[in-house]
């Protein structure tokens, strides 16, 4: 089920302006993919659709799209999570005082992901430890696992 | 030191024409990265410099690129130390009887990888168990390792 994201903020568009310019989530980013992550309830989803150009072999979503978009969403959760944590709005804000990096990434790449296929993107908090985010993440396209990710986030300095 | 790569064969210019149409090295993706891995001794380099719109903050490359040149680059070692262990020759050869995906990728970004330099790749055999070939990478750049990947990889079956 597609859950409707109309009168929901995403994360990412809450960055402040001079961190926005990832290639993979950055608003200011015209060129980039520009992965939005919502925070719903207690977990964070995002959808995205990949041109037919990420192809790995035919038919299927090449790797790294699906680590880029994966690595995103988590940066993005792991802010999510961070700002649930401590109580900050995502409803009122226009910006949000934290912005994370990844540290480390893994992939683990349990089915072809199709292509001209929605994909979903969920992140689960699995631990939040001073600066340090541990989020889990799915990749289903057509109800299915294609993918699974974990990441650790750090939390930049103000 | 740029070791010179001019009369070497590129592992992903040897795969059969149907299997290379990967965004991320395939010679057949006329968009995509078309990044070259080459066997040196007993390990594997290529080089890679990103284009300037593959920013993650101001100044550094993001993550999803350096997950997706590492993880091209861990298909392509795979297959060259598959044929290194079985005695295919990669200078005689038009193709290669051998082609890798992904199964689990793994980075540690180790430091930020710089912009606008030219970023080098290696890796070194693990192991090969069966159709299980695992690799480990580094990334470098300026001399400095910005991070860290293993890949394990399956052979696809003839």
């Amino acid at each position: 089920m597609h859950i409707n994201t109309k009168n929901l903020k995403a994360i990412q568009d809450l960055y402040p302006d001079e961190l926005a310019h990832c290639y993979g989530c950055g608003k200011s980013n015209p060129d980039g993919f520009q992965l939005k992550t919502y925070l719903v309830g207690d977990e964070t989803i995002a959808y995205f659709t990949p041109q037919p150009k990420y192809t790995a072999l035919p038919g299927s979503v090449y790797g790294g799209l699906i680590a880029s978009i994966l690595d995103c969403h988590g940066t993005g959760s792991a802010a999510a999570f961070v700002c649930k944590n401590e109580h900050i709005s995502l409803v009122d804000a226009t910006t949000i005082p934290v912005r994370c990096v990844t540290a480390l990434l893994k992939i683990d790449f349990k089915n072809p992901t199709p292509m001209g296929v929605e994909l979903e993107l969920k992140g689960k908090l699995r631990s939040i430890e001073g600066r340090k985010i541990w989020v889990d993440m799915t990749l289903t396209a057509n109800g299915i696992i294609c993918a699974t990710g974990e990441i650790l986030a750090i939390r930049l300095k103000d």
